[in-house]
């Protein structure tokens, strides 16, 4: 089957600032903007092989990037795991033992489904799994 | 130019442990195991697309792996990014106040020239800038 490293999500209080650095000096390309209401943050999809670094700008308070920006400032906000039957994994890992904060996916954009394990699950960082729609 | 994610280098007690989790449970394939003396650890390579998960096995309680560990449990250790030009990057990094472990880059495995960036000065965990001989 084999999974690979969807895209990193890192939290940035604003998307110029954020651009600033992993674009102009580590020389990552700019893939998309979009904003993604669901989640009250502005995304700025980086190229980064065939993997994608996502900064992330809240657009609202009570956005989780927000409290995440507050609590621990910019940064590393959660690393998504692209992987394959995703609802034959999930019981397969909580019976291993991993901490889920999802035990069934739920929808993601563009007709992906995820599904989060704990920090303490995994890479001691918040982890997404997500399926993308067969293709 | 485009950058993109070299590997994620995850500490782990034991790659057996390791490898329950991202090669059985998530699908990842492992691509290569090795020691490596002078950091003294044992890595476990999984093909994750076009990079690398790297877990990580302290040989020594010296390793700055064991005490990752010690201290935060199991997790993410380090991103490595990959890029061109290293020694032109580093000291722009550092006009533009991006807090840097090394200044000037250093061998690292195979040929790489590697520096490592403060985790307050990027990603909020440490990374590792990679820059790959010419192929």
């Amino acid at each position: 089957m084999g999974a690979k490293i969807d895209h990193l999500g890192v939290a940035v209080p604003s998307l110029a600032e954020g651009r600033a650095l992993y674009e102009r000096l580590l020389g990552f390309e700019v893939e998309f903007e979009e904003e993604v209401e669901t989640e009250k943050v502005r995304v700025c999809g980086l190229a980064a092989g065939d993997s994608t670094i996502e900064l992330l700008e809240p657009t609202d308070p009570s956005s989780a990037i927000a409290k995440a920006l507050e609590k621990r400032g910019p940064g590393l906000h959660h690393i998504a795991i692209e992987v394959s039957g995703i609802d034959e994994l999930l019981p397969r890992l909580k019976a291993a033992g991993v901490r889920l904060i999802d035990e069934v996916p739920r929808p993601g954009s563009r007709g992906t489904k995820v599904a989060f394990v704990h920090p303490k699950g995994a890479l001691g960082v918040l982890v997404e799994l997500v399926e993308h729609p067969a293709r």
